[in-house]
């Protein structure tokens, strides 16, 4: 179920020739009848921005908040490639509303892949014309396929609520600094809501779901979510849409954890006791992001003495005496020394895909929670050469 | 040429049965006159902070930094160990005091190796007692091999300045952040100072040094820089004694780097440009720190969109079309494009042990230099398991 079982959308995925071997690398999400729905964005906050996020951002400046098509192809970023990348990002939407008869502004435009490179427009063209021509109601896990990069399965969504529905598709390993893999999701809905408080929507969602994947802030060049509203059920009921679009989100965001480049493990980390939300967040970020906690993960090892070393060098208020590490429920550290635990209960977590790790520093009321995952030879393989 | 090239300070490194297998675990710096002479300390900022950590600082504090002797031991960190800890680093201090005859408050003490377990004092002491006697003037560079850990061979500085001199021993992967591994040094001098200039010298010359290799401050539980300087030449120049510290500790801060935890490449990162220097060291730490990128220079690809994007999004003011990055002299990346490059010079350059990085900003006058290295399958071997 994804983003076409939402009533009133097509989607389509087709080989456009951008990457080799006749893979899928062009989508497109529209609505059936062309017009224009609420539209809404959340964008990279890189400086290094890519051309398809100012030309979107530009054209739902335009409009105010409305748009009938999403256009996205993978295998070029068109990150990095100047004035011309502007004129070809732009292109995309002129091509596509030509073809669909609809006007240019009410397209956006999503790119994934190697940055630096500018695209290749004839096969963008001939993709573009293709898509149109296969258009369907069908084929939004086509849509999930055409956007994939080191992805390895699709991702899709669907979040049936009380007379509406939200469906959704993304690609990518996340924000999950330091891996700058670019995240794309597009999520449809049936429900009523006008472009301002789709906005509003969006962002919390996306805040509480792939943001928790982030670790500092850092992101690509082309992250994307985009929201198209079309109203078709008649349901007017924002908290409500907001649920689901949180329950929708988060469902993407962990299964982009759990196909992130490389990984054998998803963790869940849960602080809590810090001083404040701030310093629990800090604390949960600076976990997620050593290096050298994540190769214990990838080695299945509950080492604690890596974790409460790490947060107490993150600046937050810390007591050694006060900390506690469990996995899975077994307390491995707490009052400044290991804890006995069962071993065989402990190493059967420890082995699974999904690892439960809560951190309590016994100092106030603070929580965050982050999920992350390991680092892994495999990460290494992918990302250490790029030709 | 090492500690013990100074005039009037002995050393010696033994096996005392803390690591297995007759490994060299406990090293032991001293005068050879066992009199305190002027002593100086700089520490963790790690709120987990080490027992030995606790007991060197308050014997400086005691004895407003006077010192003769630092005992070090290598295979347990006596961290996270609780009261018991505070109490066997201190009886480490009385051992040692003991045996030359001095105070126990004139002893300052170290410790690297696994977090979490309590000292085992019997060969603790076997070992201070062996060590005290086979103390010698040759024997610097035994010092340097008893405290290693991960590290594949000692390291030992000697600087040679107008009638004076300065010897130096390390170990560790340095404040290299995320990696955790602890860094020791011990300095000892002959030139005449008092402890509080001192103090602000070796301050000054860890700041150059060691920590460059820092990337956000994180250190670990045992991280300690200790001089002794003993006034035996009778030349006091504060100015000419920091120029020489800083040259001992630049030259043991590239020994770690060449020798940091499975690592192939010794990146020597210069940003310039910055608007000031703190969004430089800002540029310039958000790159050493990429995971992303050091698994590019594992894979000796210059490639720059990991760099520019990664900076982009490290919050400073930054333009894609005035950033440049080059790599041994040749620009790979300029005003807004890759640039033609020959790939016989760069690629010689890039398989290389030691990768000239130069990221120019284009916006100021900002500058900043890290030393950092790449992120390889056996960092990952080293540090996946715990036991």
């Amino acid at each position: 179920m994804t983003v076409t079982n939402v009533e009133g959308f097509l989607a389509t995925g087709v080989a456009s020739g951008i990457k080799s071997n006749q893979e899928l690398d062009l989508a497109l999400i529209t609505t059936e009848d062309r017009k224009p729905v609420s539209a809404a964005g959340v964008f990279t906050s890189n400086k290094m921005t890519a051309a398809p996020v100012l030309i979107t951002r530009k054209h739902l400046e335009a409009t105010g908040g409305a748009a009938s098509t999403v256009v996205l192809n993978s295998g070029n970023a068109n990150a990095a490639t100047g004035n011309q990348g502007l004129i070809d990002a732009e292109r995309m939407c002129e091509l596509t509303a030509q073809g669909l008869g609809c006007e240019s502004n009410e397209v956006l435009v999503c790119s994934t892949g190697w940055i630096g490179y500018p695209l290749p427009m004839e096969a963008v063209t001939y993709g573009i014309k293709n898509a149109i021509d296969s258009l369907d109601s069908t084929q939004g896990t086509t849509a999930a396929k055409a956007i994939m990069t080191t992805d390895t399965v699709p991702k899709n969504t669907f979040v049936e609520s009380k007379g509406f529905s939200v469906g959704g598709i993304s690609k990518g390993a996340a924000m999950l600094q330091p891996n700058m893999a670019t995240m794309l999701s597009v999520l449809t809905t049936d429900a009523v809501i006008d472009p301002k408080e789709a906005t509003r929507l969006l962002q919390k969602a996306v805040a509480v779901s792939f943001n928790c994947l982030t670790v500092d802030g850092a992101e690509s060049t082309n992250d994307t979510v985009i929201l198209l509203a079309n109203g078709k059920s008649g349901v007017e009921d924002p908290n409500l849409l907001g649920e689901s679009l949180i329950e929708a989100c988060k469902d993407l965001a962990v299964q982009m954890a759990d196909d992130a480049e490389g990984s054998t493990k998803t963790v869940f980390l849960r602080v809590t006791g810090a001083k404040d939300d701030n310093e629990a967040e800090l604390a949960a970020r600076s976990t997620a992001n050593s290096q050298l906690i994540k190769c214990s993960w990838y080695g299945e090892d509950p080492y604690w003495g890596r974790i409460a070393a790490q947060i107490g060098a993150s600046g937050i208020q810390f007591d050694p005496e006060t900390i506690s590490v469990s996995y899975g429920g077994q307390t491995v550290y707490a009052q400044g020394k290991a804890q006995k635990v069962d071993s065989n209960t402990l190493g059967k977590h420890m082995s699974q895909r999904r690892l439960e790790l809560h951190v309590d520093l016994g100092q106030g009321q603070g929580e965050s929670d982050v999920v992350t995952t390991d680092l892994t030879h495999a990460y290494i393989d992918e990302n250490m050469r790029t030709s």
